[in-house]
């Protein structure tokens, strides 16, 4: 089968790989129909190279059609059509048992000190080849793939895998009031989701930062009260601004989807506002050595939330020691919540708006559809935000 | 009156101040009859110096006799037996509205960009005069003060100013799960009341982690599975330990209650073993520049909590920029929750534990009660905790 395979930074190629096989009675084998291109794919593109191996087969967003599965596989059966979560998990441990399948004790990569496995994401977490493929084993098959109905496009299901339980998980963690303020910094394709869900649970108003004008284009067209960064100089310009909005103090909750993959763009910008944030003599080494880049949206989300409010954070996200305001943090009483999306927790609750009405605009949210043989370009010009790409769906 | 009065680093002394009167219409004056020595009590003493200002009257837990009250008081009169919260807080703004008098719009010491303010806790706080001393002026009256029966010793009611609601608070936040289990990280009054509170509501395991003999006895003796940090060379050795006792995954929560203020003790304790956890260059400096003794409790509960589990901090904490592992956080999935204690928020929760049965054990919780005029030598035995000082109460 062809498959896309990581060859070194910036190095992905699609190439000959071998037909999956059932190997284990709860594996399923797929064909994948859509997969789905992640921001956290960049980060395997450009940073976490160390824990790669040439050879590896990416992509966590995969849908297809059962092609067949091992004797104790019996929700699904071959012919029906599966979404296939980005984690891989039992559904029968304690973990499972308790809603948080990211923390499946049957797959815990416990060498690595890691959660669950996860398709195409490194040997951190297992090394399991992914979803960028015209087949894909899915282990632990008993638990993971989500049954959708034919018919519709691809695109109604597809978002299921990562995108909309991540987006879920956030907007449910940042628990805002109804008719609460919500901002949501950084509009990417999990930032943007997150801005549709909460207006679509009831959030008051949602307040959408980011500095690419198409993705503040869109959460503009969804309601979303969009702010471009580039109109502030600083940091606390950008607070005082959405303080002006709620009354003086700071939305109730904050969600931080800009993700360590936005080099360059959003992050950068935050970054250099967020210095400031830090104690003066601080500043210049802790940007350097620390990568305080990174950290720059959580810093203006600390300073941003309204005191007594939530921070929810998504995506991968820190190093072993980020230094974080925790007198701040401490005086105004935030909670912080964070972790990689339990899919299956979510999964049944999204499902009712995936349909014909298509409350979360998912049939028109993909902004590129390319055929996997693209894949290398598809990379390159989603890294650099080309040609308006804040979602591409690939089609093996 | 008398009142125990700070004059600089480790120099408390008892001296005359003038009577307090009423002076705005939502003031009461209450004769003091106990007023409680807190761990945080002890920051003023030697660390928050800078802060202070020679001559402020020290003292957050105070109760007593209503002795008048200004025109829009009506919930309390003269002759009125009283717990006096030590937050300052109106109970009319939207922060106290939605159950957060620490962040009180009305008392927010806005110059300084903190929450509400406290009684005797620096200029940081607002610089009010505190409850250790005969009498106290107590601000925002038609709120703050919880009227309680005559009869018991004060001993039966004075925790409610600070320890009870600070350990109750603590243990909402870990939010446990029924039968769950939970460590508590320093077994000072709010981590030993931490457990006394968690246990009575039905948590299935209590760990109780401290280093000092009378401390581990207390809480043993009440049916907390206590651990001797004295016992453990290395913090994963700890960790292990109760990974252990809980199926290899670590208590469903911890309680940080090892605070700022013990230093030399539990928290240098953990210092010395937690500096492993940081990456190995980082370790040594940082460890000198950040501060890393603050932290170690933290550290510690970062590891020990199990995958998807609750960290909750009680008492101030932090600094401006405080390494924290992000990544492992993430990974883990784990919540943070913390912040002062909001005292009316848990008060009426709390005051059916208070009675002649006595499940919380507060009647003979101080270990020691003594005249105000000794204020000076309490606050000495208390910073080095000799004669087995846990909690100390002061009688004007």
């Amino acid at each position: 089968m062809k498959a896309v395979v990581w060859h070194g930074k910036r190095d992905v190629r699609v190439e000959d790989a071998p037909d999956p096989v059932i190997r284990e009675p709860t594996d399923a084998v797929i064909r994948v129909t859509s997969s789905g291109l992640c921001g956290s794919d960049l980060h395997l593109y450009e940073v976490l190279t160390p824990f790669m191996t040439p050879g590896d087969i990416l992509g966590h967003e995969p849908m297809g059609i059962v092609e067949e599965v091992g004797p104790e596989v019996t929700h699904i059966a071959p012919g029906d059509r599966v979404v296939v979560p980005f984690q891989i998990a039992c559904g029968h441990c304690h973990m499972c048992g308790t809603g948080l399948p990211t923390q499946c004790e049957t797959t815990q990569v416990t060498a690595e000190g890691m959660g669950a496995q996860l398709f195409g994401y490194t040997r951190l977490y297992g090394a399991v080849p992914g979803g960028q493929a015209e087949y894909l084993r899915v282990p632990q098959a008993q638990f993971g793939p989500i049954k959708v109905d034919h018919g519709p496009a691809d695109d109604r299901f597809v978002y299921l895998s990562d995108v909309l339980p991540t987006a879920w998980q956030a907007v449910r963690y940042a628990d805002v009031p109804r008719g609460g303020t919500l901002a949501v910094l950084g509009l990417g394709p999990i930032g943007d989701m997150a801005c549709r869900i909460a207006l679509a649970q009831g959030a008051g108003r949602v307040f959408g930062v980011d500095l690419v004008p198409e993705r503040l284009e869109r959460a503009r067209a969804r309601g979303v009260e969009t702010y471009d960064l580039r109109a502030f100089d600083k940091q606390k310009d950008l607070v005082a601004a959405l303080q002006d909005e709620t009354g003086g103090r700071g939305p109730d909750a904050v969600i931080d989807a800009v993700g360590t993959e936005a080099h360059g763009g959003a992050a950068a910008r935050l970054a250099q506002q967020a210095v400031g944030v830090l104690p003066r003599s601080l500043g210049a080494p802790l940007t350097e050595r620390f990568g305080v880049d990174r950290l720059a949206a959580l810093y203006t989300a600390v300073e941003l939330v309204r005191r007594g409010g939530t921070i929810s954070l998504s995506g991968v996200y820190g190093g072993a020691a980020d230094p974080m305001p925790l007198l701040t943090l401490f005086d105004k009483q935030v909670q912080l919540r964070m972790g990689q999306a339990n899919v299956r927790r979510w999964s049944d609750e999204i499902l009712p708006y995936l349909t014909d009405e298509d409350p979360l605009g998912v049939d028109d949210f993909a902004t590129h559809r390319v055929p996997l043989a693209d894949a290398p370009g598809a990379y390159e010009m989603f890294q650099k935000k080309r040609d308006g790409a804040v979602k591409v769906l690939m089609k093996p």
